[in-house]
């Protein structure tokens, strides 16, 4: 049976995500924080980590791919998954009874159109959206509601008001799935990797030539600061293609004649989208 | 005399650099949000408003991206400045008095180091730094700090416990200043802008040649998620010219013909570095 650790309490969007990936029978292991799942992932070689990397609205999450560069672990698959966002309360709690709404500040900015259509009503940031509706079972709060997934309501017994309270609906979270070994995906169709370029004109330019030059297809680019070192960047690349592929062999090489730093995050088979 | 819009409370940083960059006899006007900061800019055409748009530990402010893209206005000149993070509590109070320290998370982040290194100390996120100092003061709090700028600590009368107890001391922030109206700068020597590339194989490259191919040094490259439209990406590049020079003329015209969507939003001359 396999450990998968990810960040939240039970009922997170990334447990969703875990379960979604590995099946109905992995050992799921919520931790506080990012860092903590790097850290379990990376001490225990036949575990794993599963964390959110991107949303389709709000961006990069951008710890994490600091946390990818202070860790040795590779990313062995990736998963996109629709989130659904749900105003939530404990049986029988009215939507006119709700004085506050607890939830993650991101997830309360997704929904703030309809938070600011209910009056006389505090919004109140709390550290995870999952933790919120935990909080409220927990304390048998009766005027409070949180904003949370479908899973959330499930696992701590609440009660849905109202459904899909987020402003947009093409919200897309992209996992991706952190091992301390290398394991052999049966179709590699995609790399990550990171690199830093020299100081000089045009050099990201050429950096990118590395691949387009071989028609290796740029799937995103991230740009992320260089700590220690102001105004110069690392960048974080995904590219379409194997690391076994006879192009990317050379790219990867030719690419180090023009980085003072190069390192393959990964090789991974497309992710699936979830649509719940 | 001209009106300044910052984000913050007095003494915030943002407050700090529009004095650096607008000089003693400007009027400086708190705000709330960036949110608003960008409003005001709109709806004054002889004011302006100031930003941060990116840190050199933390990277860029990304709701500020997102703002520039909804709001018509052009960046008219940028500044660097040092962010020195000091502990601060009312006059008299000694560090073993301290239970709590209240700061805004990112800057909380900044200084964890140091702060656990002290001992029983609860850690609070507040919603400003300037703001925390002020709450200190205002409720007279004796058995708290804030961690702020120097700036906050003379205006709201706190003595300085521990000076620079941030980590990383390469801990820079750029700032743009906004305005309404199109100034003809003295010297330009930045060229801000964003696109959207079409959704074929090499149009990142392609676009970035269209700079690179006519010697046009790229200066910073941020990608956004495009809202609506799941992992397509908007770009913003800053690039080493002027949009009065016949290649940037050219480069601009030619990109044109590679992306979906292009605007200038600012030309200016390098901003100076506030050491302090």
């Amino acid at each position: 049976m396999v450990t998968v650790a990810y960040q939240g309490e039970p009922g997170a969007f990334s447990e969703e995500a875990a379960r979604s990936f590995f099946g109905p029978r992995a050992k799921l292991l919520p931790k506080q924080s990012f860092k903590d799942v790097f850290e379990f992932a990376a001490s225990h070689p036949s575990g794993f980590g599963i964390i959110p990397i991107e949303n389709s609205v709000f961006g990069s999450v951008h710890q994490n791919y600091d946390l990818l560069l202070r860790h040795k672990l590779h990313i062995i698959g990736e998963l996109k998954l629709r989130i659904q966002l749900h105003m939530m309360a404990l049986p029988g709690v009215k939507t006119t009874n709700i004085r506050s709404v607890y939830s993650h500040s991101q997830a309360l900015g997704q929904c703030e159109e309809y938070l600011r259509s209910l009056k006389k009503v505090s919004v109140v940031a709390f550290y995870d959206t999952a933790g919120s509706a935990k909080m409220i079972r927990e304390e048998g709060k009766r005027d409070a509601a949180a904003v949370a997934s479908a899973r959330a309501a499930r696992t701590y017994g609440l009660s849905i008001l109202k459904r899909n309270v987020e402003s947009n609906h093409h919200n897309f979270t992209r996992f991706i799935v952190l091992s301390a070994r290398k394991t052999a995906a049966k179709s590699v169709e995609k790399t990550s990797l990171v690199f830093a370029v020299k100081d000089v004109p045009g050099a990201l330019f050429k950096a990118l030539a590395v691949f387009a030059l071989r028609e290796i297809n740029m799937l995103k680019i991230e740009s992320r600061p260089h700590v220690g070192k102001p105004w110069e960047y690392l960048f974080y690349l995904d590219i379409e293609a194997s690391p076994d592929e006879v192009r990317v062999r050379q790219a990867l090489k030719h690419i180090g004649e023009l980085t003072t730093f190069v390192r393959v995050l990964g090789a991974y088979p497309f992710g699936q989208t979830i649509k719940n």
